[in-house]
């Protein structure tokens, strides 16, 4: 199963629909449509849309009935990185300057809200394709992804005003299940199943996709710290922005006295105020303490449930290549590169 | 037509059904339901949902099939509220600090995103009230509102980053429109024809939203530099904020030389540059030109508009207190004074 091949595919399908569904600038737009095609053109995976058209394909749906849905969640998920760039001050996004570097906070949270707007188009006339009933349900899933997804940011902003580290793997944990696996696994496979009339499902789904999600976000956390040249965002931008990760909580959890003092104390203070010597020692400090090792082997540890789950979902339905994307995807997630 | 006590009713509806629709909060929610409430029960006017629920109830629907339609139209703009705070860098709102002043832009943001996701649970429930049609019939006008009142703040925004000031009455007129008209007026009142089966009367409904979001917009900022006491923004906050009003653009088209040159100066400046010295003399500066009176006349003539459309609207209802309420409130809105 090429995953790179399925996932080329379904962004190709999701950027026309975008670029479809938005409208063209004119005098009395601002240039707002201009940068809300901004990230979505950046070259993005297509990870989500992929997710929501495989689950609903492989169930039997016809492609029309769920490209709508999911440009919708490809929408979405660009607002959360718009926004997300904000609130974390993230300076690069997919190897260029952030929206918020470029144009500034006001200008940047107009143009996720404008995403948002947008993302409400396909929704709206969703009936089209796959009648009132399973539009509204679909809208149902995507106002719970909603709250979920700001619960997570509001747990993770929290930790990082009131300088919160006496955190277990079971905090890191729950939070990333609402931050990233919700709005990126949950609610596009839910969103599948609902346009395939498939919620028979639902249990195995809701399995499969949270382990998938929390493996994803592990995994990505790995990455941050790792790659350097071929990673889209910026060097170790999590150890700059103070981000409560698996791999930081195990090297806290590790040291001690002085060494374990100096790195909360870099860890305290305001990006602006951390200098690159600093980010290299924590660095040093998170290697030295073996949280890489342990990050990346939870995020197969967590792949392997989500595959245990995905079983009985295949048990029940035929083959087919949009299965096998869901399977091979499982594997690639936690061996990833991107 | 006592307009206030109509609007009173309205709140405590909509409050109601807001706390109803608000999850608690718990350990996994970092406290952000709480800020979810915070805007929503700062004493509000309940404007948008009053004329949603007036238009739906004069053209016959019960108040059960408008009221869900009536509260997300109230949790949008509030939402709207902290996203502009956040733009806008507001320190006040209602009388008291405003959210990005207490608690940072970020957890500000995540909170207007918050308000958005809660927004839609009602859209998606809806069907239970006003059938599966009507209800995606509701989420299309949001739809387009949320475009809309984007497009109206990228053109400000784009205005005030670009230090633009050769602005004509149209210019700010259409602006207003978009950021202000669409979703305080329009919207409500086409999203009551939705719930009412009343779309008959769009044409005269859109004139009659439009003459009097654009004549509340203008009072509105009559008020700004005006009551000093019992408005509960900070005094001349557009001032501060570099606003472009239909009263500086007035003031500015008519000063010359040193003078007009001495106001574009202080104008340019970024607000945590600004004196209070500065902005009393551009209050001064407004006076002595008669941009509040212009703008005054403005907000009256767009109401007096807003009557002739309704009068259409008026003549193919039945008489009603709703009826009434909307044609109090065109005749308050350019007098009131919150």
């Amino acid at each position: 199963m090429d995953v790179e091949a399925y996932l080329a595919e379904a962004r190709t399908l999701v950027v026309d629909e975008i670029r479809t569904l938005t409208p063209a600038d004119s005098r009395w737009t601002g240039g707002l449509y201009g940068l809300v095609l901004d990230y979505p053109l950046r070259g993005a995976k297509a990870l989500r849309p992929a997710l929501c058209i495989a689950t609903a394909r492989m169930l039997g749906a016809p492609l029309d009935a769920v490209v709508p849905t999911a440009a919708a969640l490809e929408l979405y998920h660009n607002a959360f990185l718009v926004h997300d760039d904000v609130e974390d001050e993230s300076l690069t996004r997919r190897g260029r300057p952030s929206l918020p570097a470029e144009h500034g906070v006001p200008i940047s949270v107009n143009v996720g809200d404008a995403l948002l707007g947008l993302a409400m188009r396909p929704l709206a006339q969703n009936a089209r394709e796959i009648g009132a009933g399973r539009a509204l349900g679909v809208l149902e899933v995507l106002a719970e992804m909603a709250l979920r997804t700001a619960e997570g940011q509001a747990l993770e902003l929290g930790w990082i005003r009131r300088n919160a580290w006496a955190l277990g793997d079971r905090d890191y944990v729950h939070m990333v299940w609402l931050k990233t696996a919700w709005y990126s696994f949950l609610a596009p496979m839910r969103c599948g199943l609902v346009v395939a009339d498939g919620q028979r499902l639902q249990l195995a789904v809701n399995r499969t996709a949270s382990m998938l999600g929390i493996a994803f976000q592990l995994q990505d956390d790995v990455l941050n710290l790792q790659e350097r040249a071929r990673y889209g965002k910026e060097v170790a931008g999590d150890l700059w922005e103070g981000k409560r990760t698996l791999i930081l909580l195990h090297a806290l959890a590790r040291a001690h006295g002085a060494e374990r003092q100096l790195a909360l104390d870099i860890l305290a203070k305001p990006r602006a105020q951390k200098e690159a010597a600093e980010i290299d020692w924590l660095l040093d400090f998170v290697h030295r303490h073996g949280g890489l090792d342990h990050a990346a082997a939870a995020a197969r540890a967590h792949a392997d449930r989500a595959a245990r789950a995905f079983a009985a979902v295949a048990a029940a339905v035929p083959d087919s290549v949009h299965r096998d994307f869901v399977h091979g995807l499982i594997g690639y997630v936690a061996t990833r590169s991107w």
